[in-house]
């Protein structure tokens, strides 16, 4: 039974986390009013995956991508600069008919909206050499906006079966949306199953909303673990995170950072400062910390690929303790 | 058999012009880069069957649109735009699973690229109001974008059968693209049968080449001829147009306006201009010319859609003759 106490030891893979999902183009419109007001857009590399994986890369791990993009020019851009970053692309595939996905968002705090047009990233297919990636990595990561089509779901859940019967870390992404899943499917079934396989689920209130309905925090809490979640973060926005094993108390960490300029992305900060934390043989909480503490970096600067600072200077900053069996030194 | 000299002469109708086709988001790119490198966008309304109704509305035409946009925020965009010029609507059809269609396109001279991300627009179905719609018209208009997919293929294809079974003139563009038909589609077949039963065609120089290969334009003509064309109406870009029937001689137009501010968009004006002339009762020859004025107004301003003047402003300024049989002043 995981408690948030432990500290986790691997022994040495090629890559220290493999992730699974998609990479898009980000359309970020330049007004604050609704999408359909909305005449200037600005792209960026987006999707959730890429964006853990790339703040992965420079937090000095070694990291490997499960993806699929479209043979055209947006494509290309995107594999640029996940090739620059470091991000091993071994298992991105190439899809001749699709174009590489892409979501429009607004600015607007008011009235937030969205309009996802998906493609290449659908048709991600299992092949040996996804089993292979997996086999040689610590951490298995997906998240959740990859399950709401096949054959990619299918894929997703055939990569993840791998995962935990190689014994390996799987860290899942529980961001359930009806609205991108086709009607009749059920999304939530699928999304709880995964939860009950996962040892580390990062829920935002947001989440826990579309997959329980109205609650409150304690009570998301308890409806996880009775899914089967072992380690729940439960992201409270301005109020910081909760998290929770089921069986010691719950614990709170505030946030970090008092300015906040821009939460783009804040969430695959967070796991990719935990995961790192993880890696490095810190306790689940410290690495918590660590987690918060790349957050609170990112929050302070615009986009979701914001400047991370090397991995000692967060640590010494926010005071984070290996207690016993860390290795930061290493 | 039609000459270039010969006038039309219509009972009246609730429409002049029905037109098939996709309605899209141009996205511009604000950089002169290829597509891969540009960063920034902006939204038009695009799709030339829209474009070409909306500059007939300007020119004082009733016109009806058949089209198909996702239930989404950037489909009530482009519906209130239609809205507002008075097109009608009443056969345009809502996908509540597929995205309005988007066109990304650069501005560079050098190395143009375009992206298209279809959707809604490949699903347009046939139903009894089309057909009514067509029975209520004048002209019936489509372009070669909307073959490329099914079922819209097939539902242009019934709708052509339709509207010529009518007697109604049929007016094609029949600008083929081998990239934009799925592999081993016939489209090249396909464009070259509908050329076969259209009164009008107004290819330019680079749709000729995509359909037959390298040659000049006067064997285009011819080409364009033995395929069954009846009215040939081929651009030249600044040399102008070339006007054909395959018997009388070729006519030659040059380009009205000295002034070059941006060619998007020239093309659905000179189809507005044009079958405003022949819905007036002029010979083709001078609804050619009138449709040459109205290209030239739009080449002076920038985006698809830039203020057109009054009809009767156009044909004075240009000099266009009724000669017999015209009504400008009815």
């Amino acid at each position: 039974m995981l408690t948030i106490h432990d500290s986790l030891h691997f022994k040495e893979n090629d890559f220290d986390i493999t992730a699974y999902g998609e990479v898009l183009l980000d359309m970020i419109a330049r007004e604050e009013s609704p999408l359909k007001e909305c005449s200037n857009f600005t792209r960026y590399l987006g999707g959730s995956p890429a964006n853990v994986l790339v703040n992965m890369q420079r937090l000095e791990n070694k990291t490997a991508f499960i993806s699929r993009v479209g043979n055209d020019d947006f494509g290309e851009y995107l594999v640029e600069i996940l090739q620059n970053e470091g991000v091993n692309l071994d298992c991105l595939q190439y899809d001749q008919e699709e174009s590489t996905p892409i979501i429009f968002v607004n600015k607007s705090k008011e009235t937030p909206s969205w309009l996802a047009y998906r493609g290449a990233d659908i048709n991600l297919k299992i092949n040996d050499t996804i089993y292979d990636k997996i086999n040689n990595s610590s951490i298995f990561f997906t998240g959740s906006f990859i399950l709401s089509k096949n054959p990619a779901r299918t894929t997703a859940i055939k990569a993840v079966e791998h995962a935990v019967n190689k014994n390996k870390i799987f860290a899942f992404d529980p961001s359930y949306r009806a609205t991108l899943w086709p009607d009749g499917d059920k999304g939530n079934k699928i999304v709880r199953e995964l939860i009950t396989q996962a040892d580390f689920i990062k829920p935002s209130l947001d989440d826990a909303y579309h997959l329980y309905g109205q609650d409150h925090p304690e009570n998301y809490l308890k409806k996880y673990h009775n899914d089967g979640a072992k380690i729940v973060i439960l992201t409270l926005g301005k109020d910081g995170l909760l998290i929770s094993d089921g069986n010691n108390e719950v614990l709170h960490i505030p946030v970090y950072s008092k300015k906040v300029v821009d939460v783009t992305g804040a969430g695959d900060s967070f796991w990719a400062g935990f995961l790192t934390g993880i890696l490095k043989g810190l306790p689940i909480i410290e690495a918590a910390k660590l987690g918060n503490a790349v957050a609170a970096f990112k929050i302070q600067g615009v986009g979701a690929l914001s400047s991370v600072p090397p991995l000692m200077e967060i640590i010494s900053y926010y005071d984070i303790q290996p207690i016993e069996g860390g290795n930061f030194n290493e």
